[in-house]
């Protein structure tokens, strides 16, 4: 008889975004005449850029021609690819990593989740509260129930303590998906430390990097002395150049990066995750390796970074209206996400339901993310201009009377 | 301290085909002036075709403009395609299925290596031997070292007996890769009662379906009486539109099939996918996925089905020409690959250097797909017509005076 793996069973509902989809159809259904607008949505928004497009018909054009065809890729990625976010995101921040430690995938998702199948079940996992979901499930999915949880809270920014126990897997992601907070080189630093100390692994989540503007926050966790030793970055190209629908990724695992048998005989993990992308991955689309490799283009970053401060001007504008009516802000500044302190003491699904009914704005409630996500609300700054202006203003509407 | 999945440990090397490409060089090297020709491949040579093209640049246009951009997908797949699936590939034979029993992927490979995810590792794993080797590494990596395997010789004419043990996962490809052998409709029905009758569950890889030709043999395991309340099927645009660097992929998670807690609660397999997918899978590329539609349209079947000839027309002249001179040759009928059993007694890797050195033809050992594999020798009908032509008068030549 075959047996579930009943692991999966432990699993919460996923009922966020089906919750919030079934209260948004009601509301529409009982409004027909209203314009509901979401500020919920973590997706981009703006088309691919001409020169992505560009090299996309170009690769098309290639798999048409026998001379020109590509049939099955390198599992690490093209050599082109790598060679281009050797040069454009690491060495001109003075981090020069190999070519065979840069992977390429077709997102973060499912490097996030398979580089765990890496490490024993008997590892300890922490991971900040509140947090991207998937984090949690995939272990639970593995049978690490006992998880430890970093608290995010207004009384640290955001950006938890170092833990007073022992962790072995440390899940940090920055900048934060949903607080939009991110850590400074001080603050990466002391994890970093912690990390040697440990001998812990540390899962670097950096797919809204792009968003980065302040000076003193590093772009990559490499960026830290000794980060090498013990941290995975993941990045992608889905906020990047808005290739949520596209599908392509990259993550570094140094050379330098052990785990350790029951023996301590430490092994390397950059060749234990070839030989499990071997098995199961297959490769990354050529056409869509292509389209990555367009976005280091000087059209390209010129490009990318034109659809990036159209969004950072959605996020600017709502902190900015919501400061002015006294309301509590973080985040916002190095990323695209809000994290707005629910007035009133409100609960943070009261608040998702008030905003729907008396705005017909949608954003996404807190506890959505963790525990430490009650009393919070993520607002995006995906949506258009004229969207985003028209929710603010009818956000603002409400609470002038109110705060 | 970080500690290391130690079953990764236990993989073998995975050497087979690091082994060929490295005598390959080392050959080119002390012959410059012969022409290598490679029979050993299993990939696809010819480029994708037109209508694929066509549909391919027309996504890519939609991805430039704002009202008809795609950003993230569906995890499921997107409608448009599970339609032209459903129809053409399951209807036309009389099996009918749910939207949401198609999963569209970005390649069969990821999806066998995830299923097994969904299932204890206490499940006991029988695998064809010889076969695919990931079947086997994906299965170690998770700690399931004690696999049985089901013998494929010459005996039972490659299409192993059903086991006289209890198997809970059972692993079965056809057409065969490596053997090129296929499953009739009565073979298959007595897998589907073994199953039934031991409440196992079938993985059924059926990635070269397209090169079915024999009206006896099934398309799909649900041509088979009660084959869906024990089979997962794995099917890929792979070889049936030379998707191999394109990625895309579907494999069916009917709803009666059941695996059981300890306690024998029946857990539907099809909701625990989509909830397994939903954290670790980030969708298929929208332009891949257009892609594959156009494989369906009229144009579309028509040009895949003319590479497939070419394909079939390279396998029925391999055969046929070592037919004459008296090798014993298997597969090839229903399948792109020749199982060639080795003359004279010789191992498959001096088989292997014999064919290298003396003719300049690149083969693969049958050992590197288990030990059931030994003494013979895969040769594969993706190389062109001109150097398939050429290789086995090579062949030919070698051994006409040997046999």
């Amino acid at each position: 008889m075959s047996k579930v793996n009943e692991n999966f069973l432990n699993l919460k509902d996923d009922y966020l975004f089906s919750k919030i989809t079934q209260k948004t159809n009601e509301f529409k259904n009982n409004n027909p005449d209203k314009k509901v607008i979401s500020l919920g949505i973590g997706d981009v928004s703006l088309p691919l850029s001409p020169a992505v497009i560009d090299a996309m018909h170009k690769a098309v054009d290639e798999m048409a021609h026998q001379e020109t065809f590509k049939s099955y890729g390198i599992v690490q990625g093209y050599q082109f690819l790598i060679d281009k976010i050797k040069k454009v995101e690491y060495e001109k921040r003075n981090i020069f990593l190999d070519n065979d430690e840069i992977f390429i995938a077709a997102g973060s998702k499912g490097d996030l989740a398979g580089i765990i199948e890496l490490l024993s079940i008997n590892n300890i996992v922490g991971i900040m509260d509140p947090i991207y979901p998937a984090y949690v499930d995939t272990n639970i999915m593995m049978g690490r129930n006992d998880i430890k949880y970093f608290k995010a809270t207004e009384e640290n920014n955001f950006v938890p303590d170092i833990p007073n126990e022992h962790i072995d897997i440390i899940y940090l992601c920055s900048p934060n998906n949903p607080t939009g907070t991110v850590f400074n080189k001080t603050q990466l630093q002391d994890w970093v430390n912690y990390a040697k100390e440990h001998k812990s692994i540390i899962l670097y989540d950096s797919a809204y990097e792009i968003f980065i503007q302040d000076n003193n926050i590093p772009h990559s966790i490499y960026e830290i002395d000794g980060a090498k030793e013990v941290a995975i970055e993941f990045r992608s190209f889905s906020k990047l150049a808005g290739f949520t629908g596209v599908r392509c990724s990259f993550t570094v695992v140094p050379k330098e990066l052990k785990a350790y048998t029951k023996d301590n005989k430490p092994i390397d993990l950059n060749s234990l995750w070839r030989r499990r992308q071997s098995a199961k991955f297959g490769a990354t689309s050529y056409i869509t390796q292509r389209a990555a490799e367009a976005v280091y283009s000087d059209k390209g970053q010129e490009q990318v970074r034109k659809n990036i401060k159209y969004y950072q001007d959605n996020s600017n504008y709502i902190k900015q209206e919501l400061k002015k009516i006294g309301m509590t802000i973080f985040g916002g500044t190095n990323s695209p996400y809000i994290w707005l302190k629910i007035p009133n003491n409100m609960s943070s699904w009261d608040f998702f339901d008030l905003l729907l009914n008396k705005t017909a704005v949608i954003g996404t409630p807190g506890i959505g993310f963790g525990n430490c996500g009650e009393g919070y609300f993520r607002l995006t700054a995906f949506s258009s201009k004229e969207d985003t202006k028209e929710a603010v203003s009818r956000i603002v509407d409400l609470f002038r009377k109110d705060l």
